[in-house]
């Protein structure tokens, strides 16, 4: 019987990370589990970093960005050597059971503890990139969305006063989830994403039209994942000999207040992971489908999402 | 065929009433239709308020909040008479489709139109208020929620600092939606909502008891179709004799700049409404289920909607 | 010589008391002074709720709300018992100064203590309000004025939409500041304050007026120290038979991360406070005056300010 | 005598700008003055791109970014040939005066009309970069502070879960005002500026010593007239052997709704040309010193600006 459960977050931070953080350690208080967290991520649990959780540990963390219980990256998770040490830290301090919250990267990690040390674990599906496959929304996109449009809005202030084309390059590196999001939402000219081939021909021929008919100011969203702004920025100077300014937003999506959809969908699934582990089903990701909270296996939600841009794409250049 | 359509707003306004403006237009537009804006709702239809619309009349609208065509109530035209005059309005201006943006009462409007006069027209449902039967979202009940959220995080510092009780009455006549969204989104310690029944007895047993324990500060939530604010704290300054403090969020919680995820429901639901019109299917209002768009009738879409709060309620209580 | 300074925050929490509390502190340790953090006020120091501060103790709040020291009133502070009993608490724990964080009130306090008990105090500008005599600006009211002009904007959106009239009350006891300062950025149509006669029969006069000539829409901002919203719009309602909204936006005004200004005033006065310890001037208030500090004795601080309201006033008719 | 004026916005836009347009445009107008606008800064001047002015023209522009008049940049004007065809236009269109709303490269263009062909013309300080002399503050540097500092504070969010390096490039060409002020209320632990001298090696080694004490985020902010941030940040990787990231903020800074400050000191200053112009002294600028309106001769004010460092800097690294 689950008797002690470790919490621990790994990966890029998401805002909405402290309020799963917050949620699963009072839904297991709550369910009479013993709650230690883990800090640093598989660095910290190889490391032993260790701290026990009570219910005054989350007060006042639902609306922070960020993660209270620290993320890094763990080159040596990835060997034999380091998920033996960590199966052996579990053992030592008698914790049952792992509550992972992280992306695609994580959960890789997580599913490798799985399959091949049978640990028993849930994972939480937290990524600002939206790219856990099988679910509709993670942890952290919602905000980072917001975060990118709210940053549109002040360039579209200057495009449109000084009529000039923006070339604004957002998160995603293997998705176009945040750019075709914020193309859409904040009325941008063009967006090119990984899932989408495009050519700077035409890209440019549209602009130079436009230019002829008097639309003088464009937004255009790059998914970093398709090329980077600057590398756009160059081809349409050289092929229009327009002026080009270049934003690059980057780590600004990370951070943040949790939007009230991140903080509802974290302390959702904070309480749901805590529910699997109490009903022993373990190697899972619970993450949002619709409005309802979904269970995939890990090792199905760390294949590659497709995304379908075609819809969003029609509709911002009909829309244009 | 349908050739010319007019588009208005009507009953209360939502946060991406002109994104969903903006999309009907240019994606009526794109398909060759010739589109009249219809000023202050069903009042501007009678009194034959109407504005030839193109491209550029809705050109940086996609960000701001309230509506372009402004909307008002109109009580004549829930009568024979004023729906008549509709009627002879259209008829006289050649306006062969509406397309008909607005809540609960508007479409209610919208739909004695099509069923007593065979006006052919599509609904968009946006209302802050969430409460139209059969969908999960109408447009404006996110940014309605993020800045009632908004509110609570700031009345937190005050509560923190002060430990103090909060009671908060948000919008929500019929539905507590909002209330449960916040509530759970801003670590509420309890929510009062029409949905479900509350005695005050327990509430301040709860307050009184969480003293004993050290918890001083409290912030209640209350749909404004529950309690007023006012009589909440009444109550529980009678039974307790502690010192209560009452905000009522008001008419904010209506306006601001539509977040990402309005902004692209109302683009999306804009595109969809004319779609439906090409295709001849009319007394439809169009909303979101999940992820995906959905076609209800009219008719269906007005009856009462049930929320399920137990989930949440139970989820708010837990985790405080 | 002063070895060991105290710090409290009293009154109403402002926006900025935690930025202040973090450069008081630091400044102090970095002086080599040792800090006792003092809970809840005067009412904290009279029940010896002490607690040693040190570097870490005020990490990450330079940009939270409220105040991690807690706040309250304390009436039996203003008793000669009341202010034996602090002295006491000073002299068992070796406390030899005091940096006082607060408004009006928590200042009237302090000078008592200062003259009748000799204790060595510096007091630090802080209330919303900006009602401190001799300052132009005290922490927390230029976040203060930015959250109530927030929420204007979004009432904006609706009061135009709809075309109605609304009456907002913010903040102001004892002064206009905010309500003008919120009219005059927020493009009020009229603004009613202490400092300043009005009368109900010109200012519906002018509603009139304006309909007649087709401006419906009205925003009349309300220092709650002139009228209440509920009673401006009521005498609105019986003189012109229009339609009237109130909105009251009550502690959103006192919550919310502090602003540049808010947290660049705070850092300049927690660190001038110890300064003037270390100079050993006692009895004084630290404010600001243009761009530059300013040191006045805390007796005369507490007197009534005048604040000048005609010019602003007559700017934001003219603009109307 | 003056019966017609023309208002222009040049140079890079600024927040607030908006607000000094509405309050210049009614002032004049309730002065009995006609009112041109002027498209695109001198440009629009030099190719005629005239507009009638009146009371609706700038309804509902207050709290927008950007400019509605456009701005551009015009090598051309800065040539005896591009002034006299500016001061062509004006005769012909009979504006006897102009206000000009800009910074520093835009107000010396004016300067030059004003000197060489006499005409009659009152500047707007307005830049977000704040370096006009004379002045204290100038339109739009308090929203660009803020809008900076909101960045700074979501990095921070990262910066501490991740505890990485930052290294953050604000804007400021020639000014390290925008980076003085978001490292004092941002916390940040370093601040490079072009008015002081720095070294890499006393840089890296506080970073290394600070590792050692356990120390191990930073936020590093630049003034894009010090470095670039990837400079910073390479010659920091490559002393220190440590992982930076880098955040170069740009455009971002221009845009967004103004601050309650920008938009009082905006419609002040507006309104303050015009009586300038009603008492016929020209060549001047206007802008704020403290709180009190200032009026400085155009051609001293477009002099080097010299901005003290040394206290806000003192404060930065005392409170690290």
């Amino acid at each position: 019987m689950i008797k002690k459960i470790g919490i621990l977050t790994s990966g890029g931070d998401a805002p909405g990370m402290n309020a799963a953080i917050r949620s699963s350690v009072r839904y297991a208080l709550y369910n009479k589990l013993e709650v230690m967290g883990i800090y640093r991520g598989y660095a910290g649990l190889i490391n032993e970093e260790l701290v026990q959780m009570n219910h005054r540990s989350v007060s006042n963390i639902i609306n922070l960005g960020g993660t209270i219980l620290k993320t890094a990256r763990c080159p040596e998770f990835f060997t034999d050597e380091g998920q033996k040490r960590a199966v052996e830290v579990l053992k030592k301090n008698n914790i049952d059971a792992l509550v992972i919250i992280g992306g695609n990267g994580t959960q890789s990690g997580a599913n490798a503890l799985a399959k091949n040390w049978h640990v028993p674990l849930v994972c939480i599906a937290s990524t600002i990139d939206n790219d856990l496959n099988g679910f509709d929304y993670t942890i952290g996109s919602d905000t980072a969305v917001n975060t990118a449009l709210d940053a549109i809005d002040k360039i579209r202030n200057t495009s449109t006063s000084m009529e000039r084309i923006f070339v604004v390059e957002v998160m995603g590196r293997n998705s176009g989830f945040i750019a075709m999001q914020v193309a859409l939402a904040g009325g941008a000219e063009e967006v090119l994403v990984p899932e989408r081939k495009f050519d700077y021909e035409s890209l440019c021929h549209d602009i130079v039209n436009g230019n002829l008919r008097g639309k003088v100011s464009w937004i255009i969203i790059v998914a970093e994942g398709a090329a980077s702004a600057a590398e756009v920025s160059k081809q349409i100077q050289e092929m229009t000999e327009l002026d080009v300014r270049v934003v690059t937003l980057g780590h600004i999506q990370r951070g943040g207040n949790p939007t009230a959809r991140d903080r509802i969908l974290a302390t959702r699934l904070g309480a749901a992971s805590v529910d699997l582990i109490l009903k022993n089903q373990f190697a899972k990701t619970v993450g949002l489908v619709g409005e309802d909270l979904k269970v995939i296996d890990t090792e199905v939600a760390i294949q590659k999402k497709k995304i379908e841009v075609d819809y969003f794409y029609k509709l911002i250049r009909v829309l244009t």
